[in-house]
């Protein structure tokens, strides 16, 4: 079994977490800003001194292939994402790119033989915090999204998405996406952003599903009126009739499924105002399970709920959907076998969060390799994970790519 | 008993809702802005014409004086103000100006002898809904704020409540302000905001207190972490905290007095984004009641709060309160003999809205006189008070204040 240098992981870990440094133990990353930019600038330059051809799309999607034995060979990509959240951490997303750049190198250095050309690549704007939606430019290439759509999302500053790409000097090639045609696989190394593996003391963990989610807006309409005027009998209370859904919908979905995941985390209120009774609030409740029959459970419980609540008018909308996605069943054995044989602790898992991987897996066989995130912390500045964890996940990356690349 | 010119009030209301106008039957008119400055510009028209000398004083409070037969005599003063809060209604404050406006012109077009001068005011911004806080400059005056705090205050847009009132141009003479060595008494003309008066089916409302507030922040720390990968048996979710502590408060508030209102009308959630577990949430509970008895069955309940709800430490602290200010029992009467002279249906009530006149009461004998509000509405485009119902309360100010004018 191959294994990757573990200074040579280090040192790349440590250079990248300069690339938007909060000073806080993170970073803040945004999608083609100049943090990120030196971020893509050093994954260049590592890439091309490993011996790689580095080119960009037309989305700024950016690809480091290593060729192989066979020019006419598919390659067989690594990828995860370079952009951040607000304060978010060193690992999410960039210990993926990390990894792919690590196993080029490792095979570079190590003279490794290969059939396919080896890919290294970064995806553009995955978190989608600064430019909505989520994972836009896998989703752009994989016909999820129109790329006209997405050129018009701004940031908060209110520059667009496709000013920010002008801007990057990032725009490549149309010719040069991601497709079936000339891609045979993806794998996906990242941090579980999740307490799981910790808890089980297990090292690494074979992703078998990104779970399916359905999300719910659920908004309250009662009357704003004065704080000190209105006797409390005639008051319709849209916070109050949502406080009264939230704990009601709490009890409901507790006793759905030990493995289901549900959260309100994201509530407005009008006007907001301590002296004004609210007149509106929304809140969004966001529900997880790999099984779509327990998913079934918890919408029959939202479509339950009162139409009236604390005088309030109460409204539901599906917000969105999406089924579990099942990863490929001969690249997860693939991942499986290689683990074992690197004698790391390991166990099947489900991703409860969303990645780029979710949407390759509908173009080419794809999967995703987790590896333990400290206290379960992510999308903050605490999130950690051990180097020798890190480089564990990078061993499992880099023998399950050689080994798929003998069986295909 | 005298009255005012019906005609003559409904052409002010009618005008002055123009300055501001919404569009939407309503006015939003900020503190000395150009629509504030229209209505102060008109102020100080109408009042010269009926033969009122106006002025300002150093924070733009504004004073149109009618001479009385002795001009050794303290003035009487009927005062509320111009200001509005956003998307506010044309009552709120201006009803107030207005029927000082309309007391002045009649005097003056009636030739009513009066031995006091008579005072007609606006204060500036009571509203305090873009500088905060409420009631500002009946505070400066009455020596409740510091004026050298409240010109630092700031609105949303950043501009200083200092730099409104210096590009204003009305700033006046510090020796024009309010004071108990000037003036004898205050009369505020004020809608109700609430919906009593309508309710009991009773035109105007004799006001005898202004009802004391205890209001508490209340604050949940969690930990943040993703919606999708952390189990729910960790989670500490501050936003479902502060839900069940809303539903806990409502319950036992419930059971104190029916005449308490308490409002829990601002929240806010950290980061509040629908795929991150709040790690913070905090709301303001503002509780109003005329006996400080029931104030302090309230404050024992919050006190009582748990320490830790759902995984999350509680804190508390009282954000601000104020004991309930009684109005002058002299003015009192002869608001209750006016009305009653005049053949109104009125009751006695208490003021559950902060007013300016709660300041100047403690300066100098005050009372406010309550006209409804139609279905409550107050601080919205909704608010409306009827043309004679308005009228009927400018006569009762009328009165009243020529009524005082005699026995001081």
């Amino acid at each position: 079994m191959h294994k990757c240098d573990r200074q040579r992981l280090e040192d790349k870990v440590k250079t990248f977490s300069t690339f938007g440094d909060t000073g806080k133990g993170g970073v803040t990353r945004a999608t083609l800003s100049p943090e990120a930019q030196a971020a893509r600038a050093e994954f260049r330059r590592r890439m091309e001194a490993a011996g790689a051809t580095v080119v960009t799309d037309d989305v700024a999607n950016m690809y480091a292939t290593l060729e192989g034995s066979d020019p006419a060979a598919k390659r067989i990509a690594m990828a995860s994402h370079a952009d951040s959240v607000k304060c978010g951490g060193n690992y999410d997303g960039i210990l993926g790119v990390l990894g792919g750049m690590e196993v080029i190198e490792t095979i570079s250095a190590g003279k490794i033989p290969h059939r396919h050309p080896i890919t290294a690549m970064i995806w553009t704007n995955e978190e989608g915090a600064f430019y909505p939606p989520a994972m836009m430019c896998s989703g752009i290439v994989c016909g999820k999204y129109k790329k006209e759509d997405m050129l018009t999302s701004k940031n908060p500053d209110g520059q667009t998405f496709g000013e920010a790409l002008q801007k990057s000097g990032y725009i490549g090639d149309a010719a040069n996406r991601f497709s079936a045609e000339k891609y045979a696989a993806m794998f996906e190394l990242h941090i579980e952003q999740g307490p799981r593996l910790e808890a089980a003391g297990v090292d690494v963990g074979v992703v078998e599903n990104v779970i399916g989610i359905t999300a719910y807006r659920i908004r309250a309409y009662g009357q704003s009126d004065h704080a000190g005027t209105t006797p409390m009998s005639g008051r319709r209370d849209a916070l109050f009739a949502c406080a009264k859904l939230l704990v009601m919908l709490h009890e409901a979905l507790d006793k759905v499924d030990p493995e289901l995941v549900y959260t309100n985390g994201f509530i407005k209120v009008h006007p907001c105002m301590h002296t004004i009774i609210p007149d509106f609030c929304e809140f969004i409740l966001d529900m997880r399970h790999v099984d779509p029959e327990v998913l079934k459970k918890c919408v029959a419980i939202v479509e339950r709920i009162p139409k009236e609540v604390a005088g309030c008018k109460v409204e539901f909308e599906v917000a969105w959907a999406r089924p579990t996605v099942p990863f490929d069943r001969a690249l997860v054995g693939i991942v499986k076998e290689s683990v074992d044989a690197l004698g790391y602790s390991n166990m099947f898992m489900n991703s409860g969060a969303g990645h780029d991987a979710q949407f390759v897996a509908e173009v080419v066989p794809t999967t995703m390799i987790f590896v333990p995130s400290k206290d379960g912390h992510s999308h903050c500045e605490l999130e950690y994970t051990a180097p020798h964890l890190c480089a564990q996940g990078v061993d499992v990356l880099l023998n399950a790519v050689l080994e798929l690349d003998k069986t295909i």
